[in-house]
């Protein structure tokens, strides 16, 4: 039987990537007041749910998913973490 | 004495917000053949460090930089989780 899994999925530009939104928002932020600001990086956050046998099936799911669509393996890294769904 | 702290902010969109880009990778994902996949929603995923005299400063700037910049409160939710810095 599947279990229905809740994953956020965390994907960053690599360290040696410019990032010149967050470049900009650091800017913004400084402009808005707030000098300490440093080291500003934007990435996407991915929710979704998916049915696997088990937690290691999801997991090796979403490696596969992050590497052919939602995540750029060249400039970016992916990591997530997962959940079994609890229905309310 | 201020604290330099990372902090994650984690910013999706409202419930009851469309969302096409989630529904768009979710299509995606369905034709390279995870089926199971659903309820996909896109946010965004931003890291920063600031300095602040202690925790309960830190999070108030952070609320405050969302409010302002960093999420569109109309659309949006926004979390974040902040530690203290450690440099290597």
């Amino acid at each position: 039987m599947s279990t229905q899994y809740q994953c956020c999925i965390y994907v960053t530009l690599r360290p040696s990537v410019l990032d010149p939104a967050g470049t900009a928002v650091r800017s913004g932020l400084k402009q808005l007041g707030y000098e300490s600001v440093e080291d500003v990086r934007i990435g996407k956050y991915i929710e979704l749910t998916l049915s696997a046998e088990d937690e290691s099936d999801a997991r090796e799911q979403l490696d596969r998913m992050c590497d052919q669509l939602l995540a750029n393996p060249v400039i970016e890294n992916y990591r997530f973490d997962i959940k079994p769904l609890v229905r309310g």
